[in-house]
């Protein structure tokens, strides 16, 4: 079985559509990873979240590190005997949470220290200490550890901000290299940084590139900058990135913002959107988002969506949603995660499909047809 | 198909195994009901429900005729088509829980005013609008309106509410039987009352004998009076009662209450704890309950329970469920109620198993002995 191995089968414009192969299993792509945050993906049942088509999923250093705690998940035989879950899991670097906890953590060139948002306990994450908790978890995909700053700064903070998480990124490279045997059955990704600025990310590209990674994530986007942003930096950030490797879009996103990555090139994406929105009433369907609360579904009993091949379509109304939702009910949560995480996974496959035919763009303009609803 | 119909196997002492067969499906008795107030199980998808062995579901008439409503839930195509389960369904009659409004409600000889704990708008209910309701829920086996007194008011007291109960029983038979298409597809069963005392017990039941009912419930038990106060009562209530019907003894119980009960004669149970328990962390074993928030299971690799066959006990550790537990991840509530109802109804399937094999005394004994580990 090979380590890590990425193919690409088809391309149709910038969108691509390959399977990467690891020894845990293969990721079709362009692909959707659930967020598994704390040994979980909330609401859902880990072979429920296999059947929605989900060939990896991610989880959080910061929430796994605090809570049971790397060494203890060692002790305990892994996150994924832990979880259940025996395919790849891909697991952030605990670099993007800390920084989040604005008023808790200090940052130098060493690394970051920080307080637990659980119980104020005083942690330290470095590039060397990422690489080992990722370790200690049984990580597929390892991230290198980087600083995520706020996109809307001065391009100076940005480009010193960038240099530091190069360094980082040699630093990351080094430690997982020092792993041993987890070395040799699992990948490390790059994370490229820059903000929107497109020297500064070329910069960072080429940085990457001379360390050399698995994978390729372009980081600190999805942080505040709006689609139109977003986009346009990802109309040059993934082209810099190296073409014979996945890249990783972290924290995107909504489907529409899934499309637009894939139509410019990313390969790869986890957003906690579709599992979030499921416990808080919004379902994702092929005409838009529905807000499962509202009194218009009280006696609907058509299903989320027609198109829709997942069991909570096929067997349930929008009133019984509607009625779960406003209830309070945990089966709504659980209901519309499902849904959603199988909307995304069966917009993923739509999206491998068109690609494969070389007809990305007209699936795009369809999906926005329908999605907006214009 | 019969409309209602129930046979007994095999008998060991007092305790009865049998079988009720209705249009819907058969229920296997001594039977266990999960609890889906809200038109769900809480927690539970309905089909895991099913996986677990039960054959029967009981359904609130006060939280569904608030919510949804009982005429929109007759639009809607009845509760089974509603919520997905399309074997038998108990529904209550919604008097216990009206009554346990204390400070909302009136009770007069028409029926019982009160007002929504949703909302706080009026509402009524008499034994014909019970009827009426559980009509419209379509309901395979409804439960006829009654008063459940607290069993420590006076004996005179408790005689005047027992007697309104059984012209409430009479007027109930009567709602049932104008249902036409409906009366003719399911089942009505009458509810004793007369607290602790059996000469008031006795009275009731030969009023619902008078009356005839397809079954014969036990009401106003599991109300605070202590388990030895209640097996007291069950040491003659469910002889008092015609021998070639069901007997159903009304939200009960712990797991030793079930086998206390079985050894009486009571074949039919249903109970908020396995799921509710389920929850708040707590895990029903062979060997007594456990707190699976406590900090000794966070690094047990062991099940919860090495005799259970149900799918968390297969593929979950002590020290998962502890996590999520303590992480308050919903997996937690999900994983931990589907373990207590799978064990309750390999409890009931047990019990079957002793009786068909007349040793439900020593069943008893093992029973008791492993689960108060003396």
């Amino acid at each position: 079985m090979t380590r890590f191995n990425f193919q690409i089968h088809a391309t149709s414009g910038k969108a691509r559509t390959g399977t990467i192969q690891m020894k845990r299993g293969d990721i079709r792509t362009p692909a959707f990873m659930p967020v598994g945050t704390a040994a979980t993906v909330k609401a859902m049942k880990v072979e429920d979240v296999r059947a929605t088509g989900a060939d990896i999923i991610l989880g959080n250093t910061y929430h796994l590190m605090l809570r049971p705690g790397a060494e203890r998940m060692a002790r305990l035989g892994g996150l994924h005997a832990f979880m259940g879950w025996d395919r790849p899991i891909l697991t952030d670097s605990g670099g993007y949470q800390v920084m989040s906890l604005s008023d808790l953590r200090k940052i130098t060139e060493e690394g970051v220290t920080f307080a637990s948002h659980l119980d104020g306990s005083r942690h330290m994450l470095s590039p060397e200490r990422s690489m080992e908790i990722q370790r200690l978890l049984g990580s597929d995909i390892v991230m290198a550890f980087d600083e995520c700053p706020r996109a809307d700064q001065s391009r100076d903070v940005i480009a010193r901000s960038m240099e530091m998480s190069m360094r980082w990124a040699k630093r990351s490279r080094d430690g997982f290299d020092s792993g041993g045997e987890h070395a040799e059955r699992s990948a490390l990704f790059g994370i490229q940084q820059g903000a929107l600025d497109e020297g500064l990310r070329q910069a960072s590209a080429d940085a990457l590139r001379d360390i050399g990674f698995d994978g390729y994530a372009i980081g600190g986007l999805a942080v505040g900058e709006g689609q139109e942003a977003m986009f346009a930096t990802l109309d040059f950030a993934p082209g810099q990135l190296p073409a014979d490797r996945p890249r990783y879009l972290m924290g995107v996103g909504k489907p529409d913002d899934l499309v637009g990555g894939v139509e410019r090139g990313v390969d790869m994406f986890d957003c906690v959107l579709p599992t979030r929105s499921g416990r808080n009433g919004q379902a994702f369907t092929w005409n838009g988002p529905l807000n499962m609360r509202n009194a218009r579904h009280a006696e609907d009993t058509g299903p989320l969506d027609e198109r829709c091949t997942c069991p909570v379509c096929a067997k349930y109304s929008r009133a019984y949603l509607h009625h779960l939702h406003k209830s309070g009910e945990m089966l709504g949560a659980m209901l519309l995660t499902e849904h959603n995480l199988s909307f995304y996974q069966q917009l993923m496959a739509a999206m491998r499909a068109a690609i494969a035919q070389d007809r990305f763009a007209a699936f795009a303009a369809d999906f926005r047809r329908d999605y907006f609803q214009r």
